[in-house]
């Protein structure tokens, strides 16, 4: 069996986890997200984001969060604006569009959004009542790229999303990855103050299933639970959600997955750098984008399973490396020594 | 703490199912329902109901099937016929209307359509193009009230739409009760052969998440992933559906789990008919609802959580008692005993 | 050719209308409802309602009015309520549920709606968030039954909404037959300070096609336009809708047209009474509902069309007859004379 | 009062309609499009593109027929296809979206689409279940910018449609003057026979109101009434429709005057090459684009309204000039004077 640098949910989940569900199996809990465990849960997120006012909401996977936030913020005529890599423009089978609303797209390199990109998306949409209306920017962090955001360019972009009064939407998918990034300057406090609504993604980072839905800003989070039932994302047993996510907000297990996640695939880019190795963006999280010559790709893809992410020229491809919390050091020293052999 | 009687999603799952996610949990799996896991459970699905040709998903829960399959067979201007007890109808935030589609309600008293309950909402809709066109029939089994369909209703009823050019959809969330029941002469192979798309219902039956969908009719199999991606239903870590409908099907232990919440509830039902309590609908499976005097209820209350369903007079209410896969002997024999003491 | 009773559209439009149309052709205007003739009607019906702050759209037809008024106020979980003869229930192909809200149905047999009807509807919609909220009450003056609000039911149903939070919104495709009955104690101007929204109907009573949309709740007015144009219902020439109301409001027009229609329903009905024909509801409007023996039926189906709207029994069925704005004397005297040789 | 050339829209109608609606006023007709004119006006567009089986249906506008005829064919998870000019994509206020669904966007400085535009989109949506699937290709002729199809480009289109199973519609707001331009090569007929539906532009093109959709596919037309209703596009005096259209249709009034507008556009487009003005785009119909200096267009605009289209330096910029059926010469001679006058 190859080890798969694919994605970061081929495996299942942190073992406290699976103790904890063990452990709790049997006492009756109320239904639908009213469990102690959930409760627990949201009040621990509440306290890492220090703002008791936030309301938290736990669902199963990240376009089911996107699909909710987005419908639920949107009146009929007003859309959402993405950088072109978002994941909602491209790989939720046009699930936001299912519920009503246009996602305008700004092509970027790098995954990122800045007040720059979006001024002339605000600027051409301006011929009222013939086009729809930008209300909500939704960005990612760390992006589908694998860059993320410092400290100072959120803020930036979030002093303009309210002067132009735009919502600020921020897909946590990876939040875990991008905060713990050994060039992050962010703070998941920093991100709740200047987001509306973000989501810390459980999935990508050590749950069976989960993320959950952080509401910064009060004007929506009034009957945000309809949205939830509505779409078919509450869970009868809603204990799974909130044990899940009170295991990995205890002692930080949720940043400690991620930070390690992001070392193994710091490990692997650092050897390759050093044996010159191009990368397609400069990351620093746990997704890299290697640019190797094709009889290199095909001698790594005997040991490992990887995506072929881009042809560069006819000798050249990027991969795409994905580690995950539980990615051990036996695959990624395997790795490196073919690297060092190959190069 | 009271024991509960509220639901039969109050606990976690079944042992095996957690011993299976704890021994699986490391190995790497292919995501999204492409794990070995799921594809097994398909198989064992299959086999069940003997018929290779049908297709099998799963999802979390039971207003996310119905969405789902409802959405992807109806044409924007066709609709659903429910029984006015359907689920659908009211307890699932509109779901089903919020993806387009109207359900014409039906008055029922037992929660179970006949055909000659459907023939005069088809008679009333036909005027073409005014009115929406009725393609869906949409049932439970066992209902929203505990009853359930036997052999004959559902195959007349499966004629029925046949001949009506109507789709036969099943809400299984409690298909494991329904075909266990003492008196139910229907079989998991027939309602695959006379239904269009059904579903085994996982929640209510012993897991802690999941319902595996199954499309007999092959005219609504294609693209049918689609949908599931689109209403944010796919998960990343598939191998949670899997591995739980998995070790559900061995030994037929999901059936097993449903014959014993029957069991339990039938006790309890049996010890107050043999005291003259009525009860509102003469039901068989995990649901009951006798009809008690309102001290006697109250006294209840002190030992046990369930919903006071209906008010009959000023004396009398009916109460709803569910019971679940692990509903012990313990609490049924001290509900029993207080019965036995107050009446 | 026989003269046809069925409906209040089968002619084309008040010769006004024709001769502006006629006067104003070649001019060039602002297209999209910015043209003169436009603001000049919508000014003239602000007068009209007394009311400068409402705000007024055309659209082509009572559907499109509708649904575009009712998808722009919900949120998505939130739902309309109507008596079950409402026209968005029976008469729009689910044109509302097509946009995501349920519509939640009162049994009523005269079609009219009050706060004791309403109530248990919200009563039975209070286990959130697993049920839509009830947000909209919907309306019609005169209704699908021909039969009217009081101004003291609608000073009371108006209270109920606003203690609830209720918004209230009347179809008033046959607005200006309802206004004008001579039992009406009703007016324009209490409808809009009684209302959120109502629209004044044009194609049942004398334009070609236009309802004139009046938001009166100024919360509901922000971007309204957006949805207008979103459902496809913004007219390129604007200026047909404007011409036409402005000709219909010019004088009273508009109620005038009501008038002679509900005159001309009412000889045929009192000629009916005074001959002992009862009524399957006692209107006043241009809709009457007599229930005659099935031979004269049959003798009025030699020279006239309509529609035998309900049998009563073997000897007996009601039929609806409609008068117009265009029905003349003759057709009314002929069914006169027939009714009285043959009654 | 200065002239208009800012669009095609802006006066009445045909004389010959008003005098249709005059004569045919007080008949009374069926309803929603089953009067005679209706009939009539369907039997002649059927007999000119010479497909007896092709299904007509008459609407309001372009943003309508567009709405419906794309959310009548795609299944939820199936996207449209557009120029990144294409009207649906900028001006339509995300109707289409409104009703669930996506528009891929393909960058296109001419307005059209060929091939070699669809095939990458093709390739890069292949992702199942993760992406939208491409299934209908929306083209416009004469195109958003004034540009055209010929025979050879639209063959090889609806070839590469057939085989990719992709549908082809054409939005014929403007197809008049795209037929009748003089460097057309491509007929009516041709259309007919190429494209699955699309549809004629009266609005455009001396109509009050109107566009007939065409649905050449026989597979697309089951139940399409539906769909007009749903919207609310079914007009209640469909007479005002089909009365327009039989007159247009009556000595190919609508090509005459498609036609007249575009012999209006190419004086001035004549005038303006032969002093050497350059255009932004080669177009043979009613729309031009010329670069012109800034204090022309200044001078330009003291005695003609028109949209500035485009900044192309600091001295040059592209104005937009559209003609009419109504078109007289009188502005197009003083618009001629000025450009000889000023270059």
């Amino acid at each position: 069996m190859k080890f798969s640098f694919k994605n970061d949910y081929s495996e299942g989940c942190h073992p406290n986890i699976l103790q904890a569900l063990l452990q709790d199996n049997i006492d009756q809990q109320a239904g639908y997200g009213e469990d102690e465990y959930s409760l627990k849960a949201k009040k621990s997120i509440k306290e890492k984001i220090k703002n008791p006012n936030s309301d938290i909401y736990f669902v199963s996977g990240g376009t089911q969060a996107n699909l909710i936030v987005i419908s639920s913020i949107l009146r009929p005529y007003q859309c959402a604006v993405s950088a072109s890599t978002g994941h909602i423009l491209n790989n939720e089978t046009g699930a936001i569009e299912a519920t009503g609303h246009k996602i305008l797209s700004i092509e970027k390199e790098d995954g990122k959004l800045t007040p720059a990109d979006i001024i002339p998306v605000l600027d051409s949409h301006r011929n009222v009542p013939h086009q729809v209306m930008p209300k909500l920017v939704y960005i990612s962090n760390s992006t589908e790229l694998g860059t993320i955001y410092t400290l100072k360019e959120l803020e930036e972009l979030s002093s303009f999303c309210k002067e132009n009064s735009l919502y600020l939407f921020m897909d946590g998918a990876r939040i875990g990855h991008g905060l713990t990034s050994e060039i992050s300057d962010l703070t998941l406090e920093k991100v709740a103050e200047l987001t509306d609504v973000f989501y810390l993604g459980g999935t990508k980072n050590g749950a069976l299933i989960g993320e959950a839905i952080v509401i910064n800003n009060q004007e929506l989070q009034q009957d945000f639970a309809f949205n939830i039932k509505q779409k078919g994302a509450l869970l009868a047993k809603g204990r799974l959600l909130g044990i899940q996510f009170l295991e990995l907000m205890k002692n930080d297990l949720y940043f400690d997955l991620a930070k390690h996640a992001n070392q193994q695939a710091m490990k692997m880019k650092n050897a390759m750098k050093e044996r010159g190795v191009q990368f397609l963006s400069d990351t620093y999280t746990n997704q890299i984008f290697p640019i190797l010559k094709n009889d290199i790709i095909e001698k790594l893809s005997e040991k490992f399973e990887f995506y072929v992410w881009k042809k560069i020229d006819d000798n050249f491809s990027a991969i795409r490396l994905i580690t995950s919390w539980n990615t051990g050091d036996e695959p990624v020293n395997d790795f490196i020594e073919i690297i060092k052999d190959q190069l």
